[in-house]
Order: structure tokens, then C-alpha cells, then sequence
């Protein structure tokens, strides 16, 4: 049986001086092997991950572990917190707007001078040495002048330096009403095929404040930098998010299903040794980012959404059908939003009621088989 | 078929000037038969009556009608239009935090000088004089000094005065995430057995602000006063609240079954002639509203709902897992709500996060067969 | 030197399992001598009195003390820690819009038992075991099942719990944007003049769910019940609301002002002895809570206040500027809010924006001098 | 007289089908002279502008007019009804978190067509075809397909369509509390001597998505395009955001000296002629964007803001002190936030209570006059 501690990391105060804290789990041997890192719930309203990291730390106590893995539930305890109705508020800070998961540091002015100096180093010198100066540099901002943080970036940037340590960076999310979908980056496509996930998003080489690229575009500009140099480095570390279905729910038992997934991918690099999580013989999705499309409401009104989640969309095809009372007499009291391409309904907004231009739908276009 | 005629109606103003209007919609001949009166969406997640007032006026232009039905949807404008991320927030005043269904006006210090002028006169006249009395005292209030009226009771007044003109007076509501059920007063009891609605609460004789109260209790009291003096009047009025389901949530095919639901008691009253409109062979359970138990929270956590709405629940049953992943090293990450008694789960919270004391369970017990 | 003591109550959990503590400050000695309960921001916009409560301590260090004093700074650390916005939404339960200071428990059912058993007993005896009474009662709510017990229900009786040893109880709050006024039982109108508020409302013996309800109720019905036994005992509790200006606001300077005036009532009751603290030489003016009258926005639009707080209103005068841009071209761009009693201005709304039937200002009419 | 004439635009429609409209005052001849627009209130808080358009067109009634203005009040009509508690939730959309200031849609993709064909025209024919390109490429976006506008975007574009019709732009704004300021394009330094506004905020050439910069970024690009190509054209259009104190407030007196204070500068630019307005005597300060300093709260706490508003500050002043009661009893109850540099306090966070991180204070650094 693997051992498995917590600790607490206090990432912020609130009004009254009580603190923000976060539990850290951690498990496996920290000296050899690959290290993982795993959070849950950066947006207080999608939970799920919790009970996936749960079953998770289940599962490993007695998996033959080859590396080491942190796994923080509970990311964001203000989001997290963050009540307003029955419903949680946690997708921004509920004061600024700003959306919680876009205020990680960029860290890539450190690589023209890294470069420069490390191009000539082994695979282990430079995976080592950069993932130090991005825990140094982290840990840097962090310790500074606590006048120039604000309360988004400091949560961020205590979750970023976890990140920094490991080779593998798992952010669990959900979408709001949402089939289970995987953010990729691009050059880690293969690595898709190893989770139990229908849907692959692939997404190039652009930060845009988010955990998983702040974690894998260091690295992919390392290779690109080193490779415009002459140097060929596959790029080091990997990092994904994990969309794992529905916002403001929690299902104990599917949770297990996605504990599976992920360790069949974990498996897959050899971070767990002769286990038997293997990637499911499903079909798997994909699409780039850029033919990731949203159908924003051409009108406002109360929607019965009707293209299934994970349902094929042909060209033509109605998506929801709009009410509008106000408009009976006219004989226009429902109203057909259809779909003008082929595509896979990935995701709708979570309730029935919309303004004119609430995002209504995001769906794949331009698939593929992966 | 029935002409469907649409008017409008101003409630208030917001702070850019902007009228507050809702759309009223008025079927068959008010001068012959029973009158009747539906509005939806009091709340502003409670959307679904909307879809059901759409499915009544289609099938109410075919029917064969002995009197009229008044139809509003969108009753509270407010309400409805008022997000907080992607869910709407709109059980509450936002600036005030009352319950948009607890404004309505009691009428009940109007009825000893009625009943000693009315208690020798005829039913038919005392039905029509009282009728007309709330009627033009609701119309006074609305008339009367502006900077008396709040927000909510101007909103909830104007309502009311469509309301009091009905004989049948249904408010279409929806709980958080739920099942059918219907709020009956009790002397309406066998009339309960026309919905096809499985459960119903039985509510007493006590005024607490909502439409459905509004109606009946003073009607109710008329025949009790009446009563006390020797004439017996049976009550002249019907009012309930109806719950159609969840919120947030618009489903047009099952609004056709909530509309033939209606139109079967439309049938039984009489305002529907030579309809095909049946209730349905289901058991039906009722509890008296003592009886109505809520089960909070007794801890804060994340929340795996595990009684099936409308399931019937034994003594000591699981009603949810909740999890606690900061108790995950003491070996309590997972926590039972267990419930004590026998009961039907009628409602369970909106979202999977709750503090100690959130309403996780709302449960009928000591109930019975209608 | 007297010390002051500091220790944390908990009195809840949200939803990530973090605990939610309450500061008690404690000076003087509890076993001589009337003890004083007073509590701070259970709105949680309503912050100036946790610094009343910071310099009370500050000078209680030095005061001669023949009784004992507990403080409770951020008596509500979810209202506390709402934002919204900018501000603070702590004026009810984010989730369930219930006003946080509508949720004390009402002990009222316990009197008659009480009043046969100690109707004979001394004034001592009386005192110490009703309020025993008070206290056991209030812990058996508290140490119940926990799963009847609601999110604002457990703060408030962890509360009323401490208010209960006390005999006299003082509720820090403040108004939107407002005066200092007092929120005085009947009874106790001339312990308002040690006080350094110019305003004070007279309540009656009403119980509707606040703190100093709560507190005093129980004693006044006691009061009531002994004399309609036949018994005189005057009223042995005082309890107050004390509103200490605007929300949203912190001024350490002012806060010096209101200790003083706070000490000033201890000294007048002997608990602080000695002192140099004394009542203010002002006008004290005061009406009844029925004399005291809202203004709600006869119209929707955007507000210049021109009453000034504190200040006299005659029959006919402005209370308000409310501008319409929309009706510019119609000339009614400016629209005046007049009064039609004479009165005193004592608050108004925290924001220009109104809707139609927003509560504009509250004022006192029928006022007298204290 | 000049006649002011007013229509109203569509710009949205919200769930219950309510047009989202906002109201467009004219006044002066579009066919001569430049033409200036004026809009107010895009955040909800921020509802002084309107007082000052209310006055301006009081005064543009009787002005000598060369020209033609735009004027609109409440531009964002969900920004200005979105209440949460008394105050109003109007800085972001309450769906996305998205300011409704960075929603304007950047031009600069059409320039270097433009300035190919243009280059050696005119003054005027670029003038009016670089409007003309502008104003139709905006309306291309608004008649586009409805179901790739999202709502933001939607209220943005029709503004912007006005807006580029115009050679001089303010949007009025507010700080929460805050001292009166301008943001000034660079090159627009000498205008900002016209107003009479103490603090001028020097931005540079870079789109954010503001209305300000929506309008200047691409005439000043094009001016630095064609001075690439060897053209010298001065920028031809002038825009500002104009800052006119605390937001939640109405101020029909200080109303007017902002209106004259525009009026300078409609004069100082021949829009309005023969005026008396003209710019005060004041010390005008400024400093570029990049010293415009935030102060963030380096604890959470509740704040006394001590710094004054447009006070100057010396280094190691204090700007703030922090309470803390839960640290009484280690005597560190009272914490004092000092700056470490010279600066001018701008504008303060518009509640007592905040967390670690919260936006404390911002402040000019490096000024100097103009």
C-alpha cells in the first residue's frame, strides 16, 4: 500500500482574516521517477474532479507506482465558496470578472537566455534546469512585494508552482451542460488515444492565462527555440484539461470511470507499472481549437436545447427550439436554431433562459477520427 | 376554434426608465361559465409553466369552452431576466432578498363587514360581490400613493388583480431539481385527484404571502365565517400551485402532458366540455404540509443526491453521500445522510455544493393514498 | 490593566469543508456584576462597528469594570466575505434570501411554565434562572439534530446563545446610507439619552426575528406575564439595535466617538465605574416604529438625494431629483419626490439606480423629543 | 434654439423576449462641421454621465453650434439594471465576466488596403472615406449572422457604429470612489488642458477593447502608416474616456461644471462657437499608463482609506490602515499600508471590506504637469 499525506497551503485572506486554504495529497516516491500533478475545481461550480481525485487516491494506494503524484481538490476556495442562488458563482472573481483559470504567469521571456545557455545539454540537464527556474521564478513572484499581487494571480500562481514540479499536468474541469472533452495540445495527440474520452480539442502554441498553457507552452517553445537552433527535443511535459461532463454535480460512481481513464493514461507513462487501466475501444474525436464553434442565441428567449451532447449535428439540423411567448399572436412563438455545417454538440449553457447573444451551443466542426 | 387575444400589462419601471411589461393572453367568453386564471414563471428559473401555457393555449383553441381562461406567462419581469452567471437568479428580490412569492396581499380583514352584509344573499351573489370586492381592493392598493408600493407587491398586486376575477386559479411554478407535486388546499383535496400529479401537500388555512394563498384563504374563510353563522357555503374558489418539475429547464414534449394534466381538471370543473382530457390511473400520495420535512445539510461538502425523486424512502436509507476530501487522511472523505423515517423524496438542492445547513432533501412523510 | 481575553467559536462549514469561526473577546470578570454582550457586522456591509468594537477594548483595557463585557467582531463570516461586485452582499443568505437578522430564535412558548414555578421567587432568583433557562434552551437547539438545523439559523443561535448570559446587548449595524439612530424597546426609552444618538425609534414588544428581539422580548413578556399575575417587576434586560451611520465604511476616528457614546450607556448601568464617559448635550428626537415611514421610488430612474440625513422635513418639501433621459424630449426629464408629512430624514439608498418601488428613504414622522 | 431630436436603437433582447433599448439624442446639423458623440453609463455603476448629458443638452439648446452632437445616456441597458443588493453589479457581464468595456471591435486589419488606395488623398477624402470604411465595416458585423454575435459584442458594435461617425469621442465614465480623470491618447496631450479635470492619464497606441481606443487606435494608426509611407496627417480623431468622479452617484450640481468643462473643449475645438466656456485655472496633472500604479491589499481586512483622493502622496506615506480583529490579541489589530513611492491617489476600491488582493488604491506616479 502506497502512503498518502496532506498538507494545507494557504493561498489568501479573506475580509474578516480568515484564511484561504488548500488540501495537497501527495503519493509515491518524489526522488525517482515521473512526477504528476493533478487539480480539481479551479471554478467553484465544477466539482466533479473532486470525487475523480478521490477515486483516484483510492486507486493508488495500492496501484505499483513508477514516480510520484500531488493532487489538489478543491483549487479555489473562493470560487468554490462563491454562492448566489442555489447555484455557484465560480467561473470569475466574483468582484473583477476576471475568469479564475486565465491568470497564470507566462513564463516565456525566460527562454531566449535559457536557451542559450543550456542548448548543448543533455535531455535530463535541461528537463531539470528549466523546471527549476519555472519553480524559481514562481516561487519569485510569489515572495515579492505582496502590494503587486492580486487575489486571482496569487491563487493561481501558488497552484502554478505545484504544476511546475511535474512532468504531467492533469487541470480537471467540466463544461457547464457538457459531453466529456479533453484540451490537447497539439504535438501530444497521441497521448488522447490513452483516455476514455470521445473528444479531443487540439490547441497550438498560445498562451491565454489558462493552467495547462501555462504549464505546456514553456516547454513547447523550449523545443521550438532549441529547434530553430538545431537541436531536436520532443517537448518534455505534457498537460491537459480534463472536461469531465457537467458543472454542479457530483457522481461518486462516475468518478470511478474517469479515475480509470486518467490512470490508463498514467499508465501509459509508465508513472503506473503493470496495472490494468487501458484505454477503452471507443471512437475518438478530434478538432482544432480554430473549428471549435460557438452558437451564440440569434434571439433572446427560453430554450429546449435538442442536439444531444455528443450527438452528430448534419447540416441543417435544428440545435434548440426558442420560446417567445411575447411573439404567440404572431404565430412565432417558437423559433428553430439550426446548425449550418456538420458538427459534434460538445456543450450547452446551462440554463433554459437566454439573452439575445448567450452562448448557446459549442460544437466540434471539421472532425476527425483520432 | 377559440380566437387567443394578447394584451399587455405594465408592472413597473427599472432604474434606465425601461417599462417592466407582461404579455396576457385571454381565451372564451367572460361573460358566460367559470372563469379561470394561470400564470407561470413568478420565479424566474421556474420556466417550464411558460412551455405549458404555450401547449394550453394550442390545445385550448380546439377545445370546447363553457367559460375563459386568462394565461400569463413571464409573470415577473424582474425575475426573469436577472443572471448571476449562467443560472437565473430570480426566486428573490436581488436588492431586497424577498421572495418574489411571499408579496401577495391579504385581503382577510375585509370579511366580517362582508359576511354580516352578504350572509342571508344568494350564492350566486355572494360569489359575484366578493369576487368584486378583491377585486376593487386590489385595484385600490394599485392606485393608490405610488411611494407606498414596493417593488414586489406592485408586480405581485397586479397579478392578483387578474387573479381574483378567476374562479380556478393555477400558479405553475417548479422546484430546484424535483418532482411533480402540487400544493392543494385541503379542502380542495378531491379535486387533487384530476392532475397527473403523483404527490400532492395539503396546505391549511394560513396566509403566508403566495398567489395560491391569496385566492383561496379568503374564500376559505368566507365559509368558515359563514359557517360560525349558520350558513353553510361550501369554499366558491380553487387555487394551487403547481409544480411542474425542475428549473432551469424548458421541455416542450412534456409540457403537452402538464397541459392535458390541466385540462383534465379544467374538464372535471367543467370549463372544457366534452373533452377527451382523463386523469391518468397513477397513485397518488398526499401529506399534509406538517408533514413536509426538510432535511439540511449537516455538514458543508459536495453532494452525490442518491434518493431518486418521487422513490419512496425507508427508515435509516441513504439520502446522499457527501464528500469531504479535506477528511480524506482521517479516513472520512465520505459522509451518509441518512434519513429517520419513512418518506417520498420530493426535492433535492440545485447544486452539488452546500454548506452546513443548506436544504439538501425536502421529503413528504406520514403520507398516504389519495 | 484589565486583560482581554480572545477565543474562536465555529458556527458552520462551507462547502470545501472550511470552518467558519466567529472571534469572542471577553474582558472583566464574569462571576461579579452585570455582564454586557455586543456584537459587530452580522450584515456584512455593515463593517464601522467591529471598530467601535476595537476601541471599546482599547479603552476598556483602562476602565474600571464592575461587571464583565463580551465583543464578537464579523459576527457573520459568510455575510462578511459576500461580494458581489465591488460590494458587500451581506444583508441576507446569498442562497435562500433570508435576512440574516430575521433568523433568532423566539422563546416566547417557554414563559408560562416559567412564570407559574418562579412567579413568587426574588428579582435575583428570577433574573439568573430565566436567563439559565434562556441559555440551556438555545444550546439544545444548537447540540440537536443537526440536519433541522439551516445555515443562518446555527449562526444566529451560536449567538444569541452568548447574548443570552448577558443583560444588556448591544447589535452593532449600520444603514444603507444613513444617520445614527437607535432601535430602543418601549420600555427602555431613558437609557436612550446616555446613548450619542440623536435618533432613536421606540419598538414594541414584537418579536420578528432580530438580536435585540430576541434579547428583550422574552424579559418584556415576562415583565407582562409576572404583572398580570400581579407581580411588579420591571423589565430586567435592555437590548439594542445601535446604527452607527453608512455601510461600507470604516472610520476609525468615528469609531472613538461611538465607543464613547457606548461606554457612556455602561456607565450610566454600572458596569463601568468612575468614568468621565457622559452623554452628549444634543437634541434627542424619537418616534415609534409605526410613525417610522418608507418612500419607495414612485418611478424607476436615476436618484439625486437631496434630503440630508439627520435633517427636517417639512410638509411639501423635496426628498429626491429622479432623472429620466428617456422622457427628456417630453420635458419630464427631472421629476421631484416631495413628502407629505413633516418628518426626519434618517437613511436612504446606497445607489443612484432605482427601480420603480425601491425604498428611497426612511424617515420619522410624529417624532418628539426624548 | 437648437432643436434636440431623439430616437431609440435596438440593441438586445433579453429571455421574456424585452426589447434592450437605448435612447440617441441629436442636436446641431450633421452636414456641417465636425461631428462629436457623448455616450454614458456602458458600466452600470457608472450613472453620472447621464446628469451630464442631461445638462449638456440644456446648454447645447442655446449654444451657437458649428457642428453636431450625439448624445447617449444609459448605453448599456442590462449594465444599468442589474442589481445585486443596492448596488449595482453593472462593470462586467453577470453571464461571462466580461467587461462591457473591452467588447469594441478592433479595426486595424483594414488598414493597410486603406492607406494603399488613400495614401495620396486628401485630408478630407481620407477623412470621410477612412469614417466611411469604418462605420460600414462595423455595420457589416451587426448585420451579420445573428448567431455569431454574443450579447456583449452586440450593445459594443451598435455604440461603436454611432461612435465612428465622429471626429471627437468622450465616454463619460466613473471611478468606484475616485478623483476626477481623463484618459488621453498620447497624442491628444494639448486637449486635455481644455477640460477642466486636475489628472490626465497619457495612453498609448494599443487596443484593449475600449470604447476610447475602439475610436483613436485606428486613425492614429493610420497616421503612423502614412508617415511610414512619407505622408504627414496628423490624427484626425480625437477620443477620450472621461472619468467624472465616484460611481453610485448622482450629482445634478457638479453635473453642470462637467458639461461646461466638455463645452471647453467642444469650443477650444470650433464644435460649439462664441462660447464663454473656457478651460479653469487649475493645476493640471499627468502620467503615462505604464506609471499608473495599482495597490493591491496585501491582507484581507477592513480598511480605513486615509489617503484623499487627488492628495499627494510622499514616500512612505500611509494609504491605508487594515483592521484586523481576529490579530487584537498579538496587538497587531491595526496594520498600515504605506507606498513606497511618490504619487498622486486617484481612486480608491469602493468597499471597507476586502480581500488579500483586492485592488486597494491607484495612483499616478512619475506625474508631471501639463
Amino acid at each position: 500500500m502506497n502512503q498518502i499525506t496532506q498538507h494545507t497551503i494557504q493561498v489568501g485572506e479573506l475580509a474578516n482574516g480568515q484564511a484561504l486554504t488548500i488540501p495537497v495529497f501527495s503519493v509515491g516516491d518524489r526522488d525517482s521517477g515521473p512526477h504528476v500533478y493533478i487539480q480539481a475545481n479551479m471554478h467553484g461550480a465544477e466539482v466533479q474532479g473532486n470525487a475523480v481525485i478521490y477515486a483516484l487516491l483510492e486507486k493508488l494506494k495500492s496501484a505499483r507506482l513508477a514516480g510520484s503524484v500531488t493532487l489538489v481538490p478543491y483549487a479555489n476556495p473562493i470560487g468554490c465558496n462563491q454562492k448566489s442562488g442555489e447555484f455557484t458563482l465560480g467561473r470569475f472573481d466574483p468582484i473583477t470578472g476576471e475568469n479564475w483559470n486565465r491568470l497564470y504567469h507566462d513564463h516565456s521571456h525566460l527562454l531566449a537566455e535559457f536557451v542559450t545557455r543550456y542548448k548543448h545539454e543533455s535531455e535530463a540537464t535541461i528537463r531539470s534546469e528549466f523546471k527549476k527556474l519555472l519553480v524559481e521564478q514562481t516561487e519569485a513572484l510569489l515572495s515579492g512585494p505582496q502590494h503587486q499581487l492580486k487575489t486571482g494571480k496569487r491563487i493561481a500562481l501558488h497552484l502554478q508552482h505545484l504544476a511546475h514540479q511535474a512532468d504531467f499536468v492533469l487541470d480537471l474541469h467540466t463544461g457547464p451542460i457538457s459531453a466529456k472533452h479533453l484540451y490537447c495540445p497539439e504535438y501530444a495527440q497521441e497521448s488522447a488515444k490513452y483516455f476514455d474520452i470521445p473528444h479531443t480539442l487540439l490547441i497550438p502554441n498560445e498562451f491565454d492565462g489558462a493552467m495547462d498553457e501555462a504549464c505546456f507552452c514553456p516547454w513547447w517553445q523550449l523545443s521550438d527555440e532549441l529547434a530553430a537552433q538545431g537541436r531536436e527535443l520532443s517537448t518534455l511535459v505534457e498537460a491537459f484539461t480534463v472536461e469531465l461532463g457537467s458543472q454542479e454535480h457530483i457522481d461518486l460512481a462516475e468518478a470511478e470511470h474517469d479515475a480509470d481513464s486518467i490512470l490508463s493514461y498514467l499508465t501509459h507513462k509508465e508513472v503506473v507499472l503493470e496495472s490494468a487501466y487501458q484505454p477503452q475501444p471507443i471512437t475518438r474525436y478530434a478538432c482544432y481549437l480554430k473549428d471549435y464553434v460557438a452558437v451564440y442565441a440569434p434571439m433572446g428567449g427560453m430554450v429546449d436545447y435538442q442536439a444531444p451532447l455528443g450527438g452528430h449535428v448534419k447540416t441543417g439540423d435544428s440545435l434548440a427550439t426558442v420560446l417567445r411567448m411575447d411573439k404567440y399572436c404572431e404565430g412565432a412563438a417558437l423559433q428553430t436554431v439550426t446548425f449550418a455545417q456538420e458538427g459534434i454538440a460538445i456543450l450547452h449553457f446551462a440554463s433554459a433562459s437566454v439573452n439575445q447573444g448567450t452562448e448557446l451551443y459549442k460544437l466540434f466542426t471539421n472532425y476527425f477520427e483520432l
